[in-house]
C-alpha cells in the first residue's frame, strides 16, 4: 500500500461536509482517494454504501492502514479533528485554549447550527409533510443560511481574534466551515449583501489552492458550467 | 476572586446544550456559577443578555480569570473541548485518534445533526411559515429525535468500541450528548422503544452524580413536578 491508498474518502462533488474534509487534506498535503457516492441518485441509501456507513451519510473516511481495522469515520468536524491530530502541520486550530474554543465555536455555528437544517432529508420531510414547494424550500434555505452567516459576521466584525482569516492570519477549521457554506450557497445560487467581513475572509480562502481545488465545480461529477 | 467565581455559565434549566456543559463541569469537579437566562420568556433576546452574547444563544461561558479578557465562549461542543483542555482529568475523550474521532462523531450526530432541528427558532419559523401546530411540531420532534437516536443505536449496537458507555467504560463527550438528548426528550415526553443500547448506556450515565445533578428537573427555575 502506498500513502496514496491509505485514506478512502466517500464523497460527492457538491456537498458542504465533503468539501470541508477535502480542504483539510489539501491544507495538510495528505493524499486520499475519493469514491463517489451520488446522493442526488440516492446511492447513500443503497446496500453497497450501507455496508460502508450504515447511516447512509457522507463524508465517510476509511483508514486502510495496514494491520489495523477501523470503523469508518463520519461527521465532518470529527474528521477534521482527526486529520489535525494525525498530521499536525499546518495546524487547523490555534495554540491557546481560548482561541481553540473560538475557532470551534464559529465552526459549529456553521456546521452544526446552520448546515443540518439545509440537508436533503429535511427537504424531503418538509415536502412530504408541510407541502414545501421549490419557493418555500428556497425561503427556508435563505432563512437559515442568513441566520448563521449574519451571526458569524457579527462575531468576525466585532471580536479581536479576527485577522486575515476568521481567527488570526492562518486558515483554521472556522474558515473551512465558512467556505463550505459559501460553496453550497453558490451551488444553490443564494447570496447576501450584509456579510462583508465573512466575504473578505472568503476571498482570502479562495486565494489558497487548498480551498480552490476543493470547489464543487472542480470535482469529478460536477455538471458542466 | 475564588475558584468558584472564575467561570460564569449563562444557562437555563431545561436546555440540552446547557445540560452538556453542566455535566462536563461536574465530571471534572470544577465549580462554576450559573446565571439564569429564561429562554421561555425570551430573555436571550433582551438587551442585557445581548451584551453578553450578541447571538442570543445559551450556553455562554465567561472566563473571569484575573488579568485576562476573553470573549464569551459559545457552542456547547466547543465549550466541552475547552473544559477538557483546561482540566484534563478525567478525560472526556479517549487517548487514541481513531477513538477520539468515533466519540466526536457520535457527539455530533446528536448535538449537530439532531438537536439544531428541535430548537425554538425552528419551531417559531415553522409555526409562522408552514402552519405548524402542536401536533405537527410533535411529529417533527419525533422524526428528528428518532432519526438521530436510531442512527446512534445502530453504531452502539454494532461497533466494537462500545463498552459500558458509548466508547469504552468511562463517560465521554458522546455520553454527555446522548444524555442531553434524553434529558430534553423527557421534558417533551418523547420516548422510543427500539434503542435498547442507547438506553442501557443512559442508565450507566444516570448512576453517576455528575449526570444526575445536571438533570433539568433538579435545576433552579424548573417547574415543580
Amino acid at each position: 500500500m502506498t500513502d496514496d491508498d491509505r485514506f478512502e474518502l466517500f464523497a460527492y462533488w457538491r456537498t458542504s461536509a465533503t468539501y470541508r474534509v477535502r480542504v483539510a487534506f489539501n491544507l495538510k498535503g495528505v493524499p486520499r482517494r475519493e469514491t463517489n457516492v451520488d446522493i442526488d441518485a440516492g446511492e447513500q441509501h443503497a446496500e453497497a454504501f450501507r455496508r460502508i456507513n450504515p447511516l447512509g451519510g457522507i463524508p465517510a473516511l476509511i483508514d486502510h492502514a495496514p494491520g489495523q481495522s477501523h470503523v469508518p469515520l463520519t461527521q465532518s468536524l470529527a474528521i477534521l479533528e482527526f486529520i489535525d491530530e494525525m498530521y499536525p502541520q499546518p495546524p487547523l486550530l490555534p495554540a491557546d485554549a481560548h482561541g481553540r474554543a473560538r475557532v470551534r465555536s464559529i465552526a459549529q455555528m456553521l456546521a452544526a447550527d446552520t448546515h443540518p437544517l439545509i440537508t436533503p432529508r429535511v427537504r424531503k420531510y418538509l415536502a412530504a409533510n408541510a407541502g414545501f414547494d421549490a419557493d418555500a424550500w428556497r425561503a427556508w434555505q435563505i432563512q437559515w443560511f442568513g441566520t448563521g452567516l449574519r451571526a458569524v459576521e457579527q462575531r468576525l466584525a466585532s471580536e479581536p481574534g479576527t485577522g486575515r482569516f476568521c481567527h488570526g492570519d492562518q486558515p483554521t477549521m472556522a474558515d473551512i466551515c465558512l467556505a463550505s457554506i459559501f460553496a453550497v450557497m453558490r451551488v444553490f445560487k443564494v447570496d447576501f449583501d450584509d456579510i462583508p467581513t465573512a466575504k473578505r475572509v472568503m476571498v482570502e480562502c479562495e486565494r489558497l489552492e487548498a480551498f480552490a481545488a476543493a470547489a464543487p465545480a472542480r470535482q469529478a461529477g460536477a455538471p458542466a458550467l
